[in-house]
């Protein structure tokens, strides 16, 4: 292990050559997104019926084209009548769901949230743009520790089960970010089963990481059975896209839930849009042809981004593996890696690293209102930089906590 | 002119023949569609960037291209900095601003709507998607008189002037639905210089078909200018949409407004989604090159639909010119001839095509809340059939009109 001097003139040397890195950003990289560029030219210019023989280019078809639902409700573990398909923001479809709710309650309790100062549970660290949505509404959030199989059960039924204010519960139940953790069975089946004080409290599941493995998947329980077996099938919104199956900005959003949820949220469509794109639709349908082949083509995606976790992963073993500066995660699939420094220290690491030209995931945002309790949770991103990136930034990531 | 046991006979003929005919739906038919399709195939492979180098298949960018704004922004007589291009239905970008008013308020006076019971002012006959998104939210409608230049500038001063509850008013200024009638100079300034009571009074001006002219198009006063004028630059959001220029279904949407407005939009939407897609919106920049082209792929769209519009105010003009059992719009441009019966009339109208096969706009479906007061408007919807279909569909409807 290098002494305090060799790391402190390290850092020196990179902060002084002015580099510019950046492990702040999950989205995919060039190479992943040009798997999809097919999707920009595999439509003919007579290719425009559905296979009912709905021209796509006209209005009509508010929750998504047939064979669209056909393609992808595996992927949201529903059937292919349980599934919604519409734009290509799936955190829009989860704003839309709680916007909805705030002024008109949910399906089977129709009182606006508003009114009743709600309380969302959020399992932390998590996703920010899942606490940011409670923000704009004024929705209160209380962080809810994750454990290794997910959130703390216990804390949550007790909340939940107390209070008639708790409303929601944000999860992102597979390779979560930032965690990386998948909820056991055991957790799926306590949250479908549980007894909230509030009838009109709903899971929000955004499975956003559903079939982005890296090696071998990882199983999680299929919630909206789960939630029917236990007589609570309407207590449950699941949410995915295909952002990071195709293209991030032009891919298409989905919802799955029961039918009694999906006809109140067709209601409310049928005021809100003329209908989906659903050229884009058919686009993905066209481009995949059968669902075997978006795992077959998330296979490539693995192939493109695993070596960058196995970077970071290897290398945090190699500097930190026994010094007890850190702890971190090794996610089986997702976009992340969770990196705990010790308490107190994560936003020096943040400076130093910004200090030297290193963009890191602001500390914090993994958080309720930006605020980690412990300071000490760093997300790592580590899909867009090239692996040399990855290195240099790794490098200087290591000095800093180092240095901290 | 015949008599009526002429008319009697031939309207049973075709009742018993069992024809199915529809002049109800206000969209673009395969020939006008056809026109877009260079749109499903002018991006190559390698082409996804927008001019100033973002990837568009990518996440980022939450507001529009560069480029699409530059493109399109003249359709919303805005400046390029005036304009946000998003999702592919401007109806949804309404329904927003309605719901974001309602739980937020508008920018420079962030007090929810919904606490105020909300009153909107509804020019009519209108359009009844509008009427639809007022009657989601729990927004009262006032009706107000379409005249010749506009709705009834005195009565909309008088009510917004004294209720510090109207909080809007909704306008199609051009080639209105269903009337045809564009809006006057002097209206449009009036609406720009009114004193309404409330401060957070807002124009919602759907300009749907700012660029859909049957012939010499008409103009419409500029009416951010005019707002900027009065003072009173926040005062109006303007929309538009591709959906009748290109694909109905696959389009981009549009809206307009001062910078503050936007600015405060922008703060919402970076909270809604992930951005618009990007790809459809380079799609339209590299399809149509530059903003004189859509125009004159416009004039494409008018000679394929203007002898429908032809046919049919031929055909009333020619069987009820003289009679007095009816009045109709002329109009130069849009997607209606709006045709009103004598009072009372409007529902056997309805009926007896019905009954006869021919699919007409529900009676009261222009109005608020479904109700024609004078039970004399009928929408009649000419693009989509073909010239044969709206032929026979005339013939009927003409028949019907004698019977009623």
């Amino acid at each position: 292990m290098k002494d305090l001097s060799t790391v402190r003139a390290e850092y020196e040397k990179i902060r002084s050559s002015g580099a510019r890195l950046d492990m702040s950003r999950g989205k995919p990289n060039k190479e992943q997104l040009d798997l999809s560029n097919g999707l920009l030219t595999c439509l003919r210019e007579d290719e425009f019926k559905a296979s009912d023989g709905t021209d796509c280019r006209n209005y009509g078809g508010l929750d998504g084209l047939p064979e669209a639902k056909q393609l992808l409700h595996r992927m949201l573990d529903v059937g292919p009548d349980e599934i919604i398909i519409g734009g290509n923001s799936s955190l829009n479809l989860m704003f839309d769901m709680v916007g909805h709710a705030m002024l008109r309650g949910v399906y089977g309790v129709e009182k606006p949230w508003a009114a009743q100062k709600p309380v969302f549970l959020c399992p932390a660290p998590g996703y920010d743009r899942h606490f940011a949505i409670c923000e704009h509404f004024g929705i209160e959030m209380l962080p809810i520790p994750m454990l290794k199989d997910g959130p703390d059960m216990d804390l949550v039924e007790d909340i939940a089960g107390s209070d008639v204010k708790v409303k929601g519960i944000w999860c992102t139940p597979k390779y979560s970010n930032p965690t990386g953790v998948t909820y056991s069975d055991e957790v799926v089946r306590r949250l479908a089963a549980m007894k909230p004080k509030a009838d009109d409290f709903r899971i929000f599941w955004d499975n956003a990481y559903a079939i982005h493995s890296l090696g071998t998947p990882e199983d999680l329980m299929d919630i909206l059975s789960a939630c029917r077996d236990a007589g609570n099938e309407d207590r449950v919104f699941i949410f995915g896209s295909t952002s990071k199956v195709t293209f991030a900005g032009a891919g298409v959003a989905m919802m799955g839930a029961s039918t009694a949820n999906l006809n109140f949220i067709r209601k409310r469509l049928s005021k809100q849009t003329i209908g989906p794109d659903k050229v884009n639709q058919l686009r993905h349908v066209k481009f995949f042809g059968n669902y075997e082949n978006i795992l077959k083509h998330m296979e490539k995606h693995a192939a493109i981004i695993k070596p960058k976790f196995d970077l970071v992963t290897g290398m945090l073993e190699q500097e930190l593996g026994s010094c007890g500066l850190a702890s971190w995660s090794q996610p089986a699939g997702g976009y992340f890696i969770s990196l705990n420094t010790l308490p107190g220290k994560a936003k020096k690491v943040y400076d130093l690293a910004a200090a030297a030209g290193l963009v890191l995931t602001r500390v914090g945002d993994t958080f309720p209102y930006g605020k980690d309790p412990e300071d000490q949770n760093i997300r790592i991103a580590p899909t867009f930089p090239s692996l040399e990136e990855m290195e240099k930034a790794m490098e200087l990531l290591l000095l800093c906590i180092r240095l901290a």
